[in-house]
């Protein structure tokens, strides 16, 4: 294998240029050619391809977002927006490809091994944490610290009037960001999907608080209740409580990405070159206990990551 | 005078509590005993007064929110319940007070002046910024330093997907926030209620920039169009353009204050001290070309602060 | 168990207030009471202890240090000095301890266990992660997280100037924080206890680099060379390279935890009350692969824990 | 004039960047050409001179440092060097040139001026404060955020230890930073170049205060006893005190600009380039109370800027 190529795809997530920046370093001190594919799947089909080097990634490490751009791509769901894709690969002579992305990539991914034979292997790039096969995501530390620095500006302001603030996170699939937030928030409670959310125990805890202390409630966005508007609602409804929301929205997903998700994009981006070299194919590289893991990419997606156990308990006890 | 008090009432503001701070300091070397009202004019009301001393002010300076909560009172609006707070503070030996807050809390101040004689002076603390008679007030600076901070995490993610995102800011009444948050995010576009909002010409903007490109547009709340969500509505309807909404919404009030907050506040918290040892009644406490100036409580709800001409002619020029 | 205490000792670290909030919330979900013992093994040794509820750790979460404070106590090192701390104890009905610290703190707790049969266990609270027997320290992540964004500060201006910029960070023993800092922040040259220093071959890097280019170099204090300031004088004096020195020094203490060293601490607060309750003594509750893990207290400092393999590879292939 | 140049020059500053993208929009939009000079003076020299656009300068607003590098050239002290300096620019049809930095750079500045006749104006751009003809220098609001949030984090620290903490911030001739940090910090000393400063003053505060408190004394590096290292010397040889000791050193240069500073940059960055077309030259632009102000060259460094009389008091008052 000569030349490689890498591209980030799906929602961004920091840490992504500290992937792109580990594979480009660790691909030169290897002796191989390394490009970008610019804006995801979209780019692959465009052909939209640049070298790399030391240059173009130098400084990279601790921005936020992706230079190389990511995309939805619809075209690439299709068969033949794969084999354009294909072609435009081949053109060029790349010979293996890293992804970085949510199961989404990984499905396209998959897809493009399947039907083309290229090489490629995914790394995990989603604030979410909701992949199967790797303890942490990239961009997942970044987005829980962005939320919980958010949300200790609310508290002040929640204690300083004394009321009760819903906080919406990420998470449309998975409670990981609402569960490490909210523990570290100090929230009086947690709406999480993995759990049955009881609003009955949510007023009972706004009561025993009193209505003049401050009450912060974090809700997850795929909580099976609804997002922090809905609670807000039925809060005023069925309780006749009025509750502030806020929406953190996409603040989540920017920011320069924290240590621990600079050292993980780096860990797997000098992993998954070493992994496509070694002849390795159609599966996530990740880091389970600080060791790299590889996980065939249907399981990634089939199979489900549950929240520890732990954290639950701690929910309770905590709050 | 040998007893005075301290309050803060309406949105709470960061620097609230290096005011507090610095009245209580500024007190103690004048000699005088100073007391705290605890919840705003409902605290007046009840009777909620406590002592104040340096112990109780350590290490507030860096703290957001308010230490003496803050609240809204409708019976403070009514001559009954300013009686009531009168007699409260009377009973409590209490022959001044310093007011922090917005035009609301300067209302109830000048009529509790006006029905009962009890010295009262004003200081700005709001994050609108939107108080004639001081340059700037206690809040601002920190909130609109957080507001550009989130924008510059959404501006990762809107250049890696390169789209049109739409950030909501606070300012009820004024575009102070929007103009600052507007000009050092580099956004494309900044919509305030000083200025007719032109949405053909936010739609150029977008097409000049292409739709592939990420164009950030900045919405005071009070903005004429109205908030973010109807700007995306607008876009959508009369467009066909997505746009992403992002409120920003109580991140902005809270957090550990800004220098310049600290130092503002600081400086008119020993001048309010001053002002009432003067004989100062029914006025705010400012600050003007870095000079402690001083206004009628009337004129800084009756007068309009414009926004600096050469702003508007920036935005223009750099958006 | 009815009465337990916690207490905090050694150099502070951020989290160590997450852990007291845990301890307390814990205590009282078993009905146990919990008090805080006051300055550490000093304060044991005056009696200087106090009652802890919801209350005093209301809002702790966030905040850096311990609101417990702390010592270094000669004192206690002697027999006598532990004998009069044990007598307190037991004259205020304590039956068991939760400690926070590092080694220092774990010697002195291994004594009273031994001399005085008081149960107690251990919690790693320092930034440096040189304990064994757990994955991560209290305060760690935060310590990095701060040192790293510092460097990301030096580093506008060391490309700005294109100087050799050297950065001594905390570790007197070990290299955890050097590593991941130095890996996160890009830099050209890491310097670590755990391996061997060699500056021939950072001044073949500078000049591969041009002398002309920023150059970044990660010192660990405890590295065999010495600290930054050597480094610069051997760089002055061997290669005639003039470096600019900063030491982060004491900014690494402090500051608001992350989600990380919160939930950390949160998760081993709860943990230590189960430990003490099921009957654990002269034990260190540390986390590895997530779960609980208990270490005799005599494994914690003789054995050694080592810095990650990949990271010595990540640092030689990124740097 | 068809073609002007920017450049930035000796000790870089956050802000520097909001400047030069305020210099590019503001030029294009006049309809003239514009260039950067990269590494200041050196830069000139050499004819390093590049083309500037709108995508060179896109996302430039929130990056600390400079993208047109800087340096101290010896050269250009020379008349030849300026000599030199002077025909590159004029080869290159540059007919006009703002500069960004401080004292050292307009003595440069003044010098081309005088000698060749080339149009320059200046801006303030010194993280320092100390040039005569503005309210405030570029940088120095993030320079002196940085500061106290760096102290913010010591204090948690001094606070959980009940110590002396020493700590140096910048400012060779002046000490604006030293006053509003320590103001903000709400220190118990601090020492100024403008103020006598009286070591038996600060020795009766940490009696006063007690031995076991924590005391933290900011010190600016012009100080007339010394930085923060002769201070410790000084209380331990003369006072028997020991103090921990902190030099800030180059973190209060970098970071990502604050609202103020590049608000601040922008409108100087548009009216440097209409003082330009307008015929000013030998001239820094500042801004005092909000507006624009013209300050010959040679006064801002002949004249000094006091520190305000307020903050003395405030210092006094509140320490």
């Amino acid at each position: 294998m000569k030349k490689i190529a890498v591209f980030t795809s799906g929602g961004d997530a920091p840490g992504m240029n500290a992937l792109i920046r580990a594979v480009v370093r660790s691909s030169i001190a290897k002796g191989i050619e390394v490009f970008g594919i610019v804006g995801g799947f979209s780019g692959m089909i465009e052909g939209n391809i640049i070298k790399l080097g030391r240059k173009e990634t130098a400084n990279i490490i601790s921005l936020g977002g992706t230079i190389l751009k990511t995309s939805r791509s619809k075209e690439f769901m299709q068969k033949g927006g794969r084999a354009a894709a294909a072609e435009k690969l081949k053109n060029n002579g790349i010979e293996g490809i890293i992804a970085c992305g949510g199961d989404g990539t990984f499905h396209g991914a998959h897809d493009i091994w399947e039907e083309h034979k290229i090489p490629i292997v995914g790394t995990p790039g989603t604030i979410d944490n909701d992949l199967y096969g790797t303890d942490y995501t990239i961009g997942f530390d970044t987005a829980i610290n962005t939320a919980a620095e958010a949300i200790d500006k609310i508290r002040d302001t929640a204690d300083s009037h004394g009321r009760v603030f819903i906080v919406e996170v990420m998470g449309r699939h998975a409670g990981f960001i609402a569960m490490d937030v909210g523990i570290s928030a100090g929230a009086e409670f947690i709406a999480v999907p993995e759990t049955v959310t009881n609003l009955d125990q949510l007023y009972q805890r706004i009561l025993t608080q009193g209505k003049q202390q401050r009450t912060i409630v974090i809700v997850g966005e795929g909580d099976e209740v609804g997002g922090a508007t809905t609670f807000a609602q039925i809060l005023k409804d069925q309780y006749e409580i009025d509750a502030k929301v806020t929406i953190l929205g996409h603040i989540q997903r920017g920011g320069s990405p924290t240590v621990r998700d600079r050292v993980l994009a780096s860990h797997l981006g000098v992993a998954s070159v070493e992994a496509l070299l070694a002849g390795k194919t159609d599966v996530m590289i990740g880091e389970i206990n600080s060791k790299i893991a590889y996980t065939p990419l249907k399981d990634t997606w089939s199979k489900k990551k549950p929240i520890h156990e732990y954290q639950i308990q701690l929910a309770d006890i905590l709050t």
